[in-house]
């Protein structure tokens, strides 16, 4: 039997579902399609997730019959879940059922393996929150093949912030699930797009003095880095707080809202003020994560130096930022080291090549 | 009667005397001599300030018989001094009797105003804390002199911040006092060297964790920018917490103490992280009251962009990252405006002056 030609890897998140589509064609690989949807489950329903996934299906599919398809997930955590046990449940079983005719369907553990839907739904903590340990199996295939030793990767997407030490080609973390990455500084939950403000600062600079601000789902990161001119209303991908659209006007409209202003009676440059400070307290959310893991690497003898901070997703301008204030001096984009714009959909892109990695080998074993 | 050649300006602190001298010459104004004496009045005593001026002045003064001395002072908010009325009525004292055969004594009020002891004494609050004022007038001065109109002034030294927005060439500030400019962001009690630790960070990475800190005198701003290579030893000029030296191993030694462990315990390269993670929580101290102010200025529709930052003290590199963080993107060292490396006695030296123009101008009105 011939190696198949595609492989589908689908990163599940509780907002966005992504997807990559890989063809294998005479020794070379290929990206032949991406897609990210954004289907915040908490709103459209659980059920909403097998829709999304047939719609995917028939685009990256058509015309391909013969298929591997690779998932890691995070959508476990959503509450529309009574917990992650029936989140993984609820995933797996969809997958399993929307891609029934996949030559194999892999789940992608947080120890970087692949194993197959009973497995994952026994063990369901060992698939939970898993994205991460498919970009550190990259991360390390990364390591090996372009010489990279010691890596500090930082993920900064529009929800949260991942960052992933390599140690002589290894990578090594200390959590393994999201509340052991939450302490140990490997997730920070702080993203560039849909970070509620009020998760961000508990006070605003207003006319040169300190408004507390609303607890309301009134502005979200997103519009702190459009007004500041880090992100172009394209990039503003997730939904806006009030729905209405990603223009700098309506980006600044609703962060007067934050000190429960309106945009009568604050000017656009008194409101970029509060979005610098917010986006200042968001960097220090960043740095603290990093000069933990800074703190953590200096402890087991490593040498801070040596270490590439490699950057990904929608926040890299902060990732880097945060990077340097906590001593880095070396930054790369993962973008530019893989050759393709990969990064917003790192962890499926990943998915994807662990399964032809998987079934590259298996084919040689058994040839 | 000729123009009296030499001006003593005065800055008397709670910790620091500062002096300058200069020399009026055919036009021409030279800084002859200056002198900054540690004295900590709340160790030293009350009583030490009259040794301290008398050595002062037989240092300054003993070729000069005919000359003018213009005080300012903080150091009327020592804990030595009951209260700020007391410590002002000291201050004058103390000055009017060691300078009792100057020419003319004058005391710098919060409205840039040069007055007598007596008023001083009357209207004690009107000479508390002033010294920034005397600051203000020499920018003014400077603003219509060298084209600038629109500055920031940050004066970061041993021990405080002080920030003074300048528009239109006129000093505009909303606090008088000192617990005003603490309210406005114009007085931040944070400093290069004297800062105690634990009134910068409640918490210091540790091996990869989260200590707290002790909240003994363990460790100063002084060894935080010493170990981070910002100052040298020499500009260390204040105590250490343990009474050791200067040396960046003695820095490290007392940082390692803050969170209650010593520098066996841990390496240089940790205690690094330590020192980087309190120095970004002090950035962000000083980011946070020019942000404050950039509020207050943009409300009352001022064009931020046309600010310069004007740099001074001892703690000038904290100022230009505190400043760039808040979006200014013209800096200048008040140091390099005047021509002389007279920032770490500014308002000393803008006292001296002040005492001259006045002078200066009853002379011309009276010939």
């Amino acid at each position: 039997m011939s190696l198949p030609e595609v492989f589908i890897g689908l990163d599940v998140g509780g907002a966005n579902v992504k997807t990559v589509k890989l063809r294998v064609r005479g020794g070379s690989i290929k990206v032949e399609d991406i897609a990210r949807v954004y289907n915040p489950l908490w709103i459209s329903g659980k059920e909403s997730l097998e829709r999304v996934l047939k719609e995917l299906k028939n685009s990256f599919l058509q015309t391909s019959k013969s298929y591997v398809i690779s998932t890691c997930m995070t959508a476990e955590l959503s509450d529309v879940f009574e917990d992650k046990q029936a989140g993984v449940y609820h995933v797996v079983n969809t997958v399993e059922k929307v891609f029934q005719d996949a030559l194999h369907k892999f789940y992608v553990s947080t120890d970087a393996m692949l194993i197959d839907a009973k497995t994952a739904i026994q063990n369901y903590l060992s698939v939970a929150a898993a994205n991460w340990a498919a970009s550190a199996w990259l991360l390390e295939k990364i390591a090996g093949e372009r010489g990279f030793r010691n890596i500090v990767f930082v993920d900064i997407g529009s929800t949260t912030t991942t960052i992933i030490p390599v140690v002589n080609g290894k990578t090594i973390v200390r959590g393994r699930t999201d509340p052991e990455k939450l302490v140990f500084g490997e997730l920070v939950y702080t993203g560039a797009l849909r970070t509620n403000v009020c998760a961000i600062v508990d006070r605003v600079p207003y006319k040169g003095l300190w408004a507390r601000v609303s607890s309301e789902r009134f502005a979200l990161s997103g519009d702190v880095h459009l007004a500041l001119g880090f992100i172009k209303s394209e990039d503003y991908t997730t939904e806006t707080a009030d729905n209405r659209g990603k223009s700098l006007g309506e980006a600044v409209a609703r962060l007067s809202r934050v000190p429960c202003a309106d945009s009568k009676m604050l000017t656009m440059q008194e409101v970029v003020e509060i979005a610098r400070y917010i986006y200042e307290a968001q960097v220090f959310k960043v740095f603290e994560a990093l000069i933990q893991i800074r703190s953590w690497l200096a402890s087991i003898g490593a040498d801070l130096d040596s270490f590439v901070i490699m950057v990904a997703g929608v926040g890299k301008h902060l990732a880097l930022e945060a990077s340097r204030r906590a001593g880095f001096k070396q930054f790369v984009d993962v973008d530019d080291v893989i050759g393709e714009k990969i990064s917003p959909v790192l962890p499926a892109y990943a998915a994807a090549l662990m399964a032809l990695d998987r079934v590259a080998a298996s084919e040689v074993h058994s040839s």
